[in-house]
């Protein structure tokens, strides 16, 4: 029986605050190799990578997870009253970064996954994709994976993303999607002037008020079946003028907008550029406008796959899983253009945090919940 | 007779840049005391100033003219053909920093004055009021003459201002008036969150475009008699929040109002924060507001002073004068808390440019318009 709680304590060992390595993937692949796991670095752009896969590779019933073993920095280390990199246990609780989000996650799935292909070799195939950048831009992380197994003609029947997801208690969430995510950048260039004058001027900052409110009241939507209502926050509007009888010639801003399944980017862009141009059109100014999609939303809808995970959940927990779409982006946004995919791991509560510890207890649980997962889906 | 070309000349090779002496009240004083003028140097806070009386002290028939002799920077010494402070003259104009504004309309009503009390001593006093800081601060410029003023017992009945008043030609223009200004900076006081979870934070950002759109929107008057309509310019909004997932705690802005006789600072800084006060009730967001007064609105209506000025001008030059209260604010505000003023002088096209210059013919006619002034005033 491989032991995930030792097996997380040395990957906190292992310093890989994004995007180093940190020895962490080289420690996986210590591990999966001599458990039968073909394993493949997959590093792209200075971001290392781990593929696992046991038994056959094409297009055979094959269960993949995911996870990274890259942690957010320590932050002041003053704040800790344990060596962040020292995967100490104490009081039942396992310290250091990176022990709820989520070397535990990674540890508990490949020691689930080496314990089960060894007591009960499946007809098919597990896949672990494991990163070592989903805390930083994400270009060259999952998304590189993802590309490599494509080329090689790997593939993946569903995906189980190994995040922590519930909020107080082992068991009590798994996501089944998330919202997208995109951010735009607004540049009103108008004409500057004196204030005495206004009507020689065309006053940006106005017309970026005016664009910013505008956007700021109107409501997106009431929310969908498995989301909640989608959101947009203005983050920041700038101009650096310190002349109180100057009217600027240029004023920037910026919004974010967190979006659910009735939206996609590309309308939210093009209804942002309509209002941007409404605005324009009323005061003479022009608006650029520049815009990142961090990624569209996701929805794997309740179904067998919900089902099986639900249930064993259930089965180990005692508890039955709310199914929800809340929360910041994750890697599952890239993997959903693959595969079904879903999320559930650990009690997440002191994630980015000093401090970051997770119950010894509940890593052992979430392995015994992979394991049934994994032998609920190939049975 | 005083040649007010010349005068004009020497003062602008005084480089008296804002708040230097630069010896341009030296020479005026110099110029000023053998005509029988009594001379006091009102110097406050490191600004110089130059009281100058002929006749009787107190409160007798008592003419007075404003100026200064301060000037704005060069700017690009690269952006002139001429010496800045070289006081050139070619192809009948006079060139130089302070050319228009305003060193030819100090040596022009100096000339006026000197000559006038020579050759027709009149029955009163003529008093000269000139500040070193019209162009920076002017919290000591003057401010600063006319409160020694108040403390010595010194008066003047009414008070014409020097300054450039003509948009192209001179003559065309008097103002009887000025609109007030004030600048409003607003700080924005919310709560700082995550973009995916707006409703946990208080969006700051969100409230500051919405109290500057509806501060910007709305409209202050219709304009009155002798005024154009107040005006409201929004100026900046800053956060300095470069995290697109991030929203801020604070957000700043500031408006500046120009605003002319149906309002005062005090009525509108009550609607300011009754606006912010609305906003501030409808996001939970807290809003702050410093409030600077520039100067209140004035307004010298037609009547025998405008009157006797008008026809001054229409006897000299053949045009009748405009009657305004447009541009920005001049030192007239101060002084009309003590007597009636008005404002009239050159063409003021090329002030505060690079090749500053002003017609030598130009200057000699200003100088027969206020001898005019004090002829008909006094008779
Ligand atoms: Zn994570
Ligand atoms: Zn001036």
């Amino acid at each position: 029986m491989t032991d995930p709680v030792d097996l997380t304590a040395r990957l906190i060992r292992c310093p890989s605050v994004t995007p180093l390595e940190g020895g962490a993937l080289q420690l996986l692949e210590e591990v999966l190799r001599p458990a039968g796991f073909e394993c493949h670095r997959v590093d792209r752009g200075g971001v290392p990578n781990l593929f696992a896969r046991w038994g056959r590779k094409g297009h055979g019933r094959t269960f993949g997870f995911n996870g990274h073993t890259d942690v957010v920095p320590v932050g002041d280390p003053d704040a800790w009253t344990v060596d962040p990199f020292g995967g100490e246990i104490r009081a039942g609780f396992l310290w250091g970064r990176g022990a709820a989000d989520m070397k535990s996650g990674v540890a508990a799935f490949a020691a689930a996954a080496i314990d089960f292909v060894a007591d009960t070799p499946p007809d098919g195939a597990v896949i672990l994709a494991i990163t070592g950048d989903e805390e930083g831009q994400a270009i060259n992380g999952t998304r590189a994976i993802l590309d490599w197994m494509a080329e090689e003609g790997e593939h993946m029947s569903v995906c189980l993303v190994g995040e922590p997801t519930c909020p107080e208690r082992l068991g009590e969430m798994i996501k089944i999607g998330r919202r997208g995510s995109m951010t735009a950048r607004l540049t009103a260039r108008g004409v500057q002037g004196h204030t005495a004058y206004p009507h020689r001027a065309k006053n940006p900052v106005t017309a970026m008020a005016r664009l910013i409110d505008r956007l700021a009241a109107h409501e997106l939507d009431k929310g969908s079946a498995h989301f909640d209502p989608s959101t947009l926050a203005p983050t920041t509007i700038d101009t650096g003028n310190a002349a109180t009888n100057v009217i600027p010639a240029t004023c920037s801003g910026a919004v974010n907008i967190r979006f659910n399944d009735l939206h996609d980017s590309a309308a939210l862009t093009r209804w942002l550029r309509a209002e941007a141009d409404r605005v324009a059109a009323e005061t003479g100014v022009s608006i650029e406008m520049e815009v990142h999609v961090s990624g569209e939303s996701f929805l794997t809808p309740p179904g067998p796959f919900v089902d099986l995970v639900s249930k064993a959940v259930a089965a180990e927990t005692g508890i039955t899983p709310r199914l929800s779409t809340s929360g910041g982006t994750s890697d599952a946004r890239f993997i959903k253009d693959h595969c079904p995919v879903l999320e559930f791991g650990l009690v997440g509560q002191t994630m980015h945090q000093a401090d970051e510890h997770v119950a010894v207890e509940d890593i052992r649980g979430l392995k015994r919940i992979y394991a049934r997962i994994l032998r609920d889906w190939f049975a």
